[in-house]
């Protein structure tokens, strides 16, 4: 595991050596996030800095977003929980946008697809894989809650969301004049939009996700987007605020939410075993012949 | 038809007797896109005013997009469009958000999926729906090129894009200090990311179809926002400067694009003969009958 300023320090090596350079796309664009009160208007200054792409893999309804900070002069990149069907795709985009990509990142170990971590490494030379260090899987970097995660001057901050897996984290946008506003927080499997992840696999506790949601992400700012790992009924974004007032299990109390969790009697998820063993080694492992053996 | 003019004064007759009401929901969050040059950020202030959705459509990889003016106390919204399959979210989302839908608008007489302009008619009452003039189809309210279609202080701009059918529009937010910047355009089929819609069915045209994306869609700004009716490899989003660059089709010579659409040799669209002559008609038709007879 490293040190928060461990962590800082290698996203400023990382940088340093490179010197600026112009791509052939001279124009980039940016999505930013603004908060609007609700019976007018309001003005205000900001910088824009982060490029950023929601991208979907159809069999699995896997999210995976692409984040960079075109503001700095390689435009670093990360991915948020690629699939290894969709490595090509998200390459070339990335190529496309004259990005840099240097981190691929896990929220948790999926059970229902495998992680495209490890292809990018093999496609995209020196992007280092990260997941929790709590997920025991395999990775290049451990990250615990409270570190920060760096490209260029944007930065994630992570936070311990156990319950749905025993290593589940979220990735929430820094908090801060240059960081995206409103905040953006990536769920994985944790917060799903009008809903959660399931409990009852790989350590998983509605219990712990209970308290995980209400402590960790049910205290950021109302207007922070939520964006998930999974949607099923074609929704792409929600923010604390809706879910806290519209979230079909988590504004039940407690006992409440364990009851329906325990009952939701869903079938064994199909790609469990041969994913999860796959994902614990970065999705490095020969899944074929797994599969057959 | 209505004349630009008429068009304006319909919104402001709408709005104009409602007294402004507080919402039980007291925050409300709105996406903002904004330009970055590549080598630095920019600082620049602006207002927020635009709630943003984008909901998909998995069987038909339909993209739904909902925009509303959340600075306005009716907090009046539009959805473009919808399909009949996902109505009942989409009201949904709509009441939650505390919306008021005014309009159902399609970019085109889909061949792929049924409409849900009809089934929102009744759903969500008052809604009007509006589809091109040149379409020929029916619906309560006609646009032809130059026409904006208001919501609160906000509005979508009328292009002409025809050449996928004869009567594709492509509706494209507008340019001014309060309008959203970079500019949003709903592309329909005309455009789509790193692609296009096929032109061998409903008055389709290859040759018109290149014209259409080159005077009107890649004429607006590179940073304007493609936001396209299908995508079918999991992109949500593109801009102009990014299609102009990389779009596989339409960066070709008129020849080499009419040459590439005459031999794309694609199967016969499987819902064509039941979705288009329902969207004829607003999506109001007994699909069942007429498909039964």
């Amino acid at each position: 595991m490293l040190s928060k300023f461990q962590f800082l320090k290698i996203s400023a090596t990382f940088f340093a050596p490179t010197p600026p350079k112009r791509s052939s796309f001279h124009q980039i664009v940016t999505f930013r996030a603004k908060l609007g009160s609700l019976m007018g208007s309001a003005s205000y200054t900001t910088s824009s800095k982060l490029l950023f792409r929601q991208l979907f893999e159809k069999e699995s309804s896997t999210y995976t977003y692409l984040l960079a900070d075109v503001s700095h002069p390689d435009k670093p990149a990360l991915l948020v929980d690629p699939v290894d069907k969709t490595v090509d795709r998200d390459v070339s985009l990335v190529k496309e946008l004259g990005l840099k990509l240097i981190y691929a990142i896990n929220t948790h170990v999926h059970a229902d697809h495998v992680t495209g971590t490890g292809l990018l490494k093999s496609k995209a030379p020196g992007v280092k894989s990260i997941i929790s260090k709590a997920s025991q899987a395999k990775a290049d970097l451990f990250v615990e809650p409270g570190d920060k995660i760096c490209f260029g001057d944007l930065f994630l901050e992570v936070r311990a969301t156990p319950g749905h897996t025993q290593g589940c984290v979220t990735y929430v946008t820094g908090d801060g004049p240059d960081q995206p506003q409103p905040r953006m927080a990536f769920t994985g499997d944790a917060l799903l939009i009008r809903g959660c992840g399931r409990t009852d696999f790989q350590g998983g506790s509605s219990d712990q996700l209970y308290d995980s949601v209400h402590s960790q992400i049910f205290t950021l700012p109302e207007d922070t987007f939520v964006y998930p790992a999974h949607d099923y009924k074609g929704f792409s974004a929600s923010t604390v605020g809706e879910e806290m007032q519209y979230n079909a299990r988590l504004t039940k109390d407690k006992e409440t939410f364990k009851n329906i969790m325990a009952n939701l009697n869903l079938s064994y998820p199909k790609m469990i075993d041969m994913a999860v063993p796959a994902n614990m080694v970065c999705g490095l492992q020969d899944v074929e012949a797994k599969v057959a053996s």
